[in-house]
């Protein structure tokens, strides 16, 4: 899972931001000379440009005075629209699709070349998934992302296509033509389904959340494989999308503003 | 609902965390002129820090051309571990109160002298609440507030309990020698009750999750209170509470470092 370099340049704006992406699941803490080390500043500035940030509450320290992404910093970034301010309109929907089935039900959005991950619902009995609430996944496997594909700027899809694409298991659609194929039917019957392309023993069903400016999001169920009904899956996720198009819709506009700018 | 006043000075840190902190539930999105009028900066300081925070991803630009929170930020922000962090390893036990009750599920820490949610399910049928995910509460009033209020340090209780105490609905505890009885009863019993006290229709009851390093969060359920019975709800509160404890002693340590140094 790539992500975009550092924004360039010496601005003190990008290297504050720097300070924060040094931050990663996989490195969600971090010393003083871990975190200069990783967001690529001297000491003596990530010292500095640190005690401000945990002043304001952007960064935490742990009793051992590590550093993790501070609570207030998450108050923030739960005004994005794309974040939570679409979970809020999506909850009941999501929470009706869980009711009826008990299986894994995730809504995400496109974000450049990847899926991320928005929420994610999951009986304690459900196939185990990889995804994580904040994370990112290809686009080319997974059925919210094939979805989020199918109905992406024609640029997007031809950089997606035109690249590697990794084969997660032996099912994973990775030859360009089969997956143009795959992206035309999603298109045409308003659903995907990735059977066994990220975990042999899972089956996902997705469908598009979209708005007079496209399509914003996307929503699936993810069963085991082996019992799936993709057929009978389909209707139910369709409607739920419908759902959230239409709660969306209706909403207050500062919910979901209209459009978008970044790819 | 109070917040911290932006971080003082003029260091350039703490103007690009004035821009972020411009962004309230009630201003999701604004103008540019908006964006340096709240945040204090200059039109132009606005314009030249924005673009930055845009080309990052910490803030998206809308049709109109209004500026929101970024998903690049939501998702850095969800490393948190006081946010999506002990959310993960409590949402198992939030889907099974969920689950066996229908009712309002919710997850809230303390931040300084307030309650932030972390996390809310909801029945279709529950009871209104105002809560929202990422939203603030006073701490004497709610059941996930007095279960943090009761387990804060005594500096904490001591500036809520010597402050006027907002009244809510007539039942809000707002004598200082009566809401001290209360916490000790919380205290006492290892759970909360909240009848009538946020709204009249709605009792909640909560209680504490506790690491060796104190009460770190707290998770209630908000039902009607016509009908509640909260003598059958406490111990199912309570061990959804101890059930989060334990998966928080044995999930990864990165998940939820010990220890807190902010208030």
């Amino acid at each position: 899972m790539t992500r975009q370099a550092p924004a360039s340049g010496t601005s003190v704006t990008s290297k504050v931001l720097a300070l924060l992406e040094a931050f990663t699941p996989e490195a969600a803490d971090l010393s003083l000379s871990e975190l200069a080390r990783r967001s690529g500043v001297s000491l003596a500035t990530a010292h500095r440009r640190a005690a401000e940030l945990v002043e304001w509450g952007a960064l935490e320290r742990d009793a051992a005075g590590r550093y993790r992404i501070g609570l207030r910093l998450w108050e923030v970034a739960s005004l994005a629209p794309r974040g939570l301010g679409l979970r809020d309109a999506a909850m009941p929907f999501l929470e009706d699709l869980y009711e009826v089935t008990h299986e894994n039900v995730q809504l995400a959005v496109r974000e450049g070349l990847e899926v991320v991950f928005v929420e994610r619902i999951a009986g304690r009995d459900a196939v185990p998934v990889w995804t994580r609430v904040g994370g990112r996944f290809a686009l080319h496997a997974t059925g919210v992302g094939l979805v989020l594909l199918a109905h992406a700027p024609a640029a997007v899809q031809e950089e997606v296509l035109g690249a590697p694409l990794h084969s997660y298991t032996p099912k994973t659609v990775c030859d360009p033509a089969r997956l143009r194929r795959t992206l035309a039917d999603v298109r045409k019957h308003g659903y995907s389904v990735s059977d066994g392309q990220v975990t042999v023993d899972a089956l996902s069903v997705g469908a598009p959340v979209f708005t007079p400016d496209g399509t914003v999001a996307a929503v699936s169920l993810v069963v085991r494989a082996d019992s799936a009904q993709p057929g009978a899956l389909a209707p139910l996720v369709m409607a739920a999308a419908r759902g959230i198009c239409r709660s969306l819709a209706g909403g207050p506009s500062r919910v979901f503003p209209a459009g978008r700018t970044r790819l």
